[in-house]
């Protein structure tokens, strides 16, 4: 078997440590955690490094070295009905390339450390990232009183699990003994899919921001009032998410996902329309430039229309540059493998995010196919992982 | 007092006819019925009027004579938390017209029946317009069987008001022996307000229809999936949305009141939406023409932005033209107490609706405070229904 298809049969067992559901369902803290550990720690003993479990519930596979660490990692927990990929591929890849550079005959001189962190999804508990925040020390004492939908508060879950809430400040990890962290996850997106290419190389972790907009209109009965006179919020609110869809410069992402209409009856005029604004990009300046774009669309169309338009910001996190040196090998490393390499930016949260608060960070994108992720036909074949596995391999012996 | 300040008072006493609520709430076959039947009845007499209730709950004042009946109504009931006016100010309009003719000396030689409806709104049961359809004789006997929210059954409900659903039949007037029907009722729209009019002539009362509109793109990560490759149903939806309200033409009336978003969330990209698209208009073939244009957007849009669209009609109910001779007479008498008239058309369902089916009908509408109606702040003024007294005795003449 190639070093890909070892993956992927590795990851078609693992993905049997799941609640039965139509894909694969595995919550932190759980038996199928648990499970999930068991095999982990066999595919890090598999590379020669040793298991062990800290206090936050990540499985740490250590190889001992001179100098900084490099950690490697991504998560073990998936969402409800997932696929096989996402998370646990990375760390699956992970120990694959240590295994293939010992394969090879060779170690890297620095220490590395295999993370497979418990709960990156947030599905289980209102709270993430639990294990890379420990390590960055930027753990909120606060979150281990958040329940779970039994009533099971995270610090209970993570005791069951020999983890320890009151343990968790020591995980903190010197900057100064960390060289950087590295993680490979599936794109979740189409971009490398539609550029045929197996593997890209992530500039960063996009910002989000998300905004609560309200048209405010008069409502009406739909036949007794006249078009002309009308101050529809709905027609508004429309108005502007296809203006505001269109005019995303660049690779700004702006969703209108969730709408609320009031009155909401087939026969009078919405007097009321809410809607979720949710703006992301690599760079925080272009995030707020464009919506500010926005709230001048909105205020426009009100005035024309009639209405009136409120926009508030209802949850904000800055974009996560990754760092240019380690782009740069990533870079190298891909085009070695693949022929030449494409930067990309991540629409989406990582255990990246909350490692880059200890350390430089660097990410892989590994094509899926048609873009699907948190399904269970989410997929990535094994040759696109084995290209993966010798990217991270590669960039192994450059940081030599 | 002015037989409009007249009006004014009668209103204001029947108003107190209600369940408590922030405004009127007179239901069908209540005790509030009964106590507003007692107000009515006395406005009968002091018309010259003979009042009887029929098997329909309809409380029928007649004034004896030659030749085909004149009928004038309107209903009793109102919607919850309603205003004054909607409904029973036609019908205490209607006897003041009778009793200002008397009051000069004068009275027409045709029989008149003024008709004061028991359900218009079609709040308390799945059904409305029972009065008029009995007269008209085109009552589905299904329908005593449909319960209110308590579970009373029409049927029942009637019957314990002394009405009969098995007389029902008997009600069913010889259209020879009707010359029309007249109703005057507020606007419930801001043409008449806009005009600086108190009253205008019906044409008609618009034809509805009602559609599904939906819209089906495909999911994806808010993060993650670049604006260019997105099929955003709801992208797809806002633009029909917005071109379809800018595209009707004329008086042709098309509201979106309801939308429904999936899956709905902050960070996911609408797949799927789905809309109502109700179309009124005085002519059955301008509503038809614009269902077709509106589909024609629908279909373009869809294209453009990568998605499917489809539209079913849902419901369907044709336009009720008014009577040409009665226009006229309704014209020249509003243009003799006004100094002018105009035309416009009812986007709402009357009982002059169900009227249609067995004479020729007339409607007077009258101008209320902001075109507001179902609603506690619902007003006209004492000086607009004395004109509207003035018109209507007017026309009682002319009729002659």
């Amino acid at each position: 078997m190639s070093w890909g298809e070892i993956a992927q049969a590795r990851l078609a067992d693992i993905a049997a440590c799941s609640l039965a559901s139509s894909g694969v369902t595995r919550l932190p803290f759980t038996d199928q955690h648990r499970e999930a550990i068991a095999q982990i720690s066999d595919w890090m003993v598999a590379a020669g490094l040793s298991p062990t479990m800290d206090a936050a519930g990540t499985l740490v596979g250590h190889k001992p070295g001179q100098g900084p660490a490099l950690l490697i990692g991504s998560h073990q927990d998936t969402v409800r009905d997932a696929g096989r990929y996402d998370g646990v591929m990375g760390v699956a890849l992970a120990c694959l390339a240590v295994e293939k550079l010992s394969a090879e005959g060779y170690a890297p001189p620095f220490p590395i450390d295999v993370l497979a962190f418990a709960d990156e999804e947030g599905v289980r508990f209102p709270t993430a990232l639990l294990g890379p925040r420990a390590l960055a020390g930027t753990v909120d004492p606060a979150i281990f009183a958040l329940s779970d939908a039994d009533g099971t508060t995270l610090g209970e879950a993570l005791r069951s699990f020999d983890g320890d809430p009151d343990q968790i400040a020591t995980l903190a990890r010197d900057p100064a003994g960390v060289r950087g962290y590295l993680e490979v996850h599936i794109e979740q997106g189409p971009v490398l899919e539609n550029s045929n290419l197996a593997l890209g190389v992530v500039t960063g972790i996009c910002g989000i921001e998300r905004n609560r907009v309200t048209f405010k209109g008069e409502t009406g009965h739909a036949g007794t009032v006249p078009m002309q006179g009308r101050a529809d919020a709905l027609v508004a609110a429309s108005e502007f998410i296809a203006l505001v869809h269109d005019a995303a410069p660049g690779d700004v992402r702006a969703t209108v996902g969730a709408v609320r209409v009031h009155p909401g009856v087939v026969n009078a005029i919405p007097d009321q329309v809410d809607l979720t604004l949710e703006i992301r990009d690599i760079s925080d300046a272009t995030r707020t430039e464009f919506a500010r774009a926005a709230e001048g669309i909105g205020l426009d169309i009100a005035a024309r229309r009639g209405c009136d338009f409120l926009i508030a910001r209802t949850y904000v996190q800055p974009a996560v540059p990754c760092n240019p040196d380690l782009m740069v090998a990533l870079s190298q490393a891909v085009t070695k493998v693949q022929g030449q390499s494409i930067d990309l930016p991540s629409g989406a949260t990582h255990d990246a995010s909350a490692m880059a608060d200890l350390c430089p960070v660097g990410m892989l994108f590994l094509r899926c196919k048609g873009g699907i992720s948190h399904r269970p036909d989410e997929h990535a074949s094994a040759e696109d992982m084995g290209l993966a596995i010798d990217a991270l391999a590669e960039v192994l012996r450059t940081l030599d």
